[in-house]
């Protein structure tokens, strides 16, 4: 059976993608990062749906010291819907944040012998963010070829960021076909005990649902 | 003045590049990785160095679950010299370890607005890593051009391996005409009180020294 990275952020695109490997015949790996972020309730979230999906994975630990994204420093403040422009890049960005998970990914991918690295980049909702677009994937991909051994013995390891152009609702939608468990999944920026419901993170969320016509699953279960 | 973020490894190629960055008009920002090494020697070689250039530095720490090679692996045998054939990847390679020092580098320099990232990669010395081979260099830059803030917003951040085409004994000679300090430098793959003097890294330092015509200053210090 094929095997295939996927990288685990505990939110509700990664556990769609990790369903999503399966779905496409590969044996899924996954792969959890501890840098720092503002709470554990990510990190938490991440190893209870590997756990659910019976999917072994690992965690990385690594540290930013210039760290300067509000995502990982609780003196910034955290945006808000409204206060975004949509061709603005948002604080909550950290630099080179998905090259620095790619990176990783590609380096588990060759001790394990992996074909492929799942993301769950996505272009739409985070347009802002230039690291999750289509032709960074693919220039990615490329470089890493180059600089593998893996790649320059002839066997190359496919990014697959299938969530790229989906928008939420649809994410949602074809996630629930696959049975994703959503009420293990967390997306709040801040780790309160329940989602604050007013981050940016929150309100995607809460407008995914609405338009795929689901109640979300983690509202009922917290 | 601008800025360039310097890999430093301890060894002679990372503290020669660290010079050649200040020879070339930028103010150099270190950056060390403690990821499980063998032993601390090379970290604390590369603090010295960059102490002694007067450069600030930041130490990057993360772990790699996976490690599977010789040079993190105690267990494992290390390579000498005569064992390795010319077109053999060595078991010292590290999957995707340059990938993910320029990760970090790169992060690092849209964090402190750097243009320039240093890295003291060597397709002649290494022709076995994959991760020091030039058009790797040119692919994974232009990746990052295209999945960066930076990168998007028109400055670019440039990779500079000037090592890459050059033998060991040219990195000493034009090292030495810089004023490098390579009694501070660290090679050995052993973290023993002197350099072990059969290692492959022994072994190419060794015949490095004697073909650029200079005594080695780190035997003479030991």
């Amino acid at each position: 059976m094929k095997k295939a990275i996927v990288l685990l952020s505990g939110g509700l695109d990664s556990a769609t993608i990790l369903y999503m490997a399966k779905a496409d015949g590969f044996r899924p790996h996954g792969l959890i990062f501890d840098y720092g972020q503002r709470h554990n309730k990510e990190i938490d979230h991440a190893r209870r749906i590997a756990r659910a999906a019976k999917c072994a994975y690992e965690v990385v630990t690594f540290s930013l010291p210039w760290q300067g994204s509000s995502l990982l420093d609780k003196r910034k403040k955290l945006p808000v819907r409204k206060t975004i422009k949509p061709t603005e890049i948002p604080s909550t960005y950290v630099p080179a944040r998905n090259i620095i998970f790619l990176s990783f990914a590609m380096s588990y991918a060759e001790a394990v012998k992996a074909d492929a690295v799942y993301i769950g980049a996505n272009a739409i909702d985070y347009s802002g963010y230039p690291d999750c677009r289509p032709d960074f994937m693919r220039a990615y991909e490329s470089a890493a070829r180059k600089g593998m051994k893996a790649g320059v013995q002839g066997r190359s390891i496919k990014i697959h960021a299938p969530l790229i152009k989906m928008t939420k609702a649809d994410i949602i939608r074809a996630g629930i076909e696959l049975g994703v468990p959503y009420q293990h999944t967390w997306s709040c920026y801040r780790g309160l005990k329940r989602p604050c419901g007013i981050c940016d993170s929150c309100v995607l969320r809460a407008k995914g649902f609405a338009a795929a016509g689901y109640a979300d699953p983690a509202l009922e279960a917290s």
